[in-house]
């Protein structure tokens, strides 16, 4: 989801990154974070609206902190991490910060990756991840490909089908080349349930092929979608069909919850029972640092085909939302600010 | 592409799956395949009628046998299989018979996740392995996760773009459950090239989303779509960003090809320069076939929520297909099948 349209210089700020960043940290620290996992976690948060992603942003402070207020979240958690066989990492997070446990991970993961060629990390019972193109990005950078899938509560049907039954799984998938990497991140939802709440909120009209009604019929009535009905996935069949595959790979990899059995990102009353996967592959240990030239030349030439403008290759968007955000700060919603502002300061009572 | 429109009985015959398979294997021996290898080859191609994926049968018996007799397929090549690291097998196909290449480099691949948990085989230098569905789903009933990708010529255009530069890319996914396993095969394309040359010839007007011109304009003339023009991917800029991802994957990883130097499977005069990618995991090795009672839980409360039958997991209507065929035969084209009659016997010259 994008910055809403009624964030107007009326009722947001525009901050700086790093301001952005201390304050969240702050907010970390106050309610019992260790400084080095909130500075973990406020990166991750950062990261969300520097690429222009605000509901992977500030925004989770609330229902992280809650978390941790209500003992669902350990931000000082030691993950405990096992070599269940030469290439397969199990990490069961202990409720851990979910950038943290994903760190932890990704690190022994590349290292082993390094030695085996392929190597997977397979994470439980740690707390949301936020964007995965930060990580497969990183990865990329240090000449992995890089696949990072997570699973989530269950928001989109099944096609053909009626109630929401399967996650918004997203796919994150980064490939190193001699440039900038592909960072490819992307739900398998046709939209955020964030975006289909703002339109009911306004009572616009939803697009079509955004949602279903409680009767699984395609809606246009943004209450409709959200009280019983569900979203619809991306693409039509293949959306849903890539969706659910994902849901099982990652499911039973992980040893964690299907369907409406995921709990535990957005709301602040239940254990984490989501998992996360990661697998990555090592170019240098298999000598293949010598296709990156050529994958360069062909994004080049996909770029230089752009009817209006240069075609994007995946990443290249964010990357600019980065950079300017970087250079002229991020508007943020005024109230969310406050809010922040206010749990740094440890003024802010339970919810 | 399904069995098209215009194979009625007037121009077509119901064959028997056995009898299909054994003109196809006579055609190949005939042309220099040792039974064991044509059978793979002959076997592969049967699935895809029995799948319902008619482009995937029989019909692509006239560019195998044309390739064979070109020297580009060496029916009874000996694949050069290298371990270049403990996880990662690299695989030389020497021309041979995708299928047959596949079939090794699966076998060595599950071999070895059963030790290290995870293993990954890169194919280049072999011909088309036809539809991933039967492979995934072999190796899901071993009781391993199977990914398997391929590259391919490029048909689809970028998002925002003109011209053809990224492949069809299609995605498979095998996941074991109690029952049948979950098996994706799926184009990252909207529509497959054959069904828009279909109706270019037809005249038929090419429905929404399907294909741009050579402007890079949305079109409905098939025509205007196959000369110059390009098929859209599915699901707008996601299905692109997706493409071109596991592109640039399956490219690095397999150190072959990308966008338009990707040849050799429709055609008939060049090597084929496409990759074909797997990596299996192994739920026994990981003690996770636990999971496996789980995942069919959640499959059948998800076949539950169909609004007019119950939804489909992504592998039930090719199930369904394939019994249906096994039990009342495949319609094939007459023209297909006396060519192939022609190629058993031997007395069909060159084209």
């Amino acid at each position: 989801m994008k910055t809403t349209e009624n964030q107007t210089a009326a009722n947001s700020s525009v901050i700086s990154p790093d301001e952005l960043h201390d304050v969240i940290q702050s907010a970390l620290t106050a309610h019992g974070a260790s400084p080095e996992n909130a500075h973990i976690q406020a990166a991750n948060l950062v990261e969300g609206e520097l690429r222009g992603h605000a509901s992977h942003g500030i925004r989770r402070l609330r229902v992280l902190i809650e978390r941790m207020r209500n003992g669902l979240i350990d931000p000082n958690a030691a993950p405990e991490l096992t070599w269940i066989a030469p290439a397969v990492l199990r990490i069961d997070g202990k409720r851990g910060f979910g950038p943290v446990v994903a760190q932890r991970a990704i690190d022994e993961a590349v290292a082993r990756a390094e030695e085996t060629g392929i190597a997977l990390a397979a994470i439980s019972n740690s707390s949301h991840i936020g964007m995965l193109a930060p990580y497969v990005e990183a990865i990329a950078q240090r000449g992995l490909v890089a696949l990072l899938l997570t699973t989530s509560e269950a928001l989109v049907h099944a096609w053909g089908g009626r109630k929401a039954t399967v996650g918004t799984n997203p796919i994150g998938l980064g490939v190193p080349s001699q440039g900038e990497p592909l960072v490819l991140d992307m739900s398998t939802a046709s939209v955020s349930m964030g975006k289909v709440i703002d339109y009911a909120a306004t009572g616009r009209p939803l697009p079509e092929g955004w949602a279903v009604d409680s009767f699984g019929r395609p809606t246009s009535d943004g209450r409709a979608a959200v009280d019983g009905g569900a979203i619809s996935p991306f693409g039509g069949p293949k959306g849903y069909a890539l969706g659910i595959a994902l849901e099982a790979m990652v499911g039973v990899l992980t040893a964690t919850a299907f369907g409406t059995e995921v709990v535990g990102t957005l709301d602040t009353e239940l254990p984490a029972t989501k998992g996360d996967l990661l697998i990555c592959v090592s170019l240098e240990r298999l000598g293949l640092l010598g296709m990156l030239p050529l994958l360069e030349q062909y994004f080049d030439e996909v770029r230089q085909t752009g009817v209006a403008a240069p075609v994007d290759i995946p990443g290249d968007r964010a990357r600019r939302a980065r950079d300017a955000h970087l250079a002229n700060g991020i508007r943020i919603d005024r109230e969310v600010w406050l809010r922040a502002l206010a749990y740094a300061e440890g003024t802010l009572a339970h919810d």
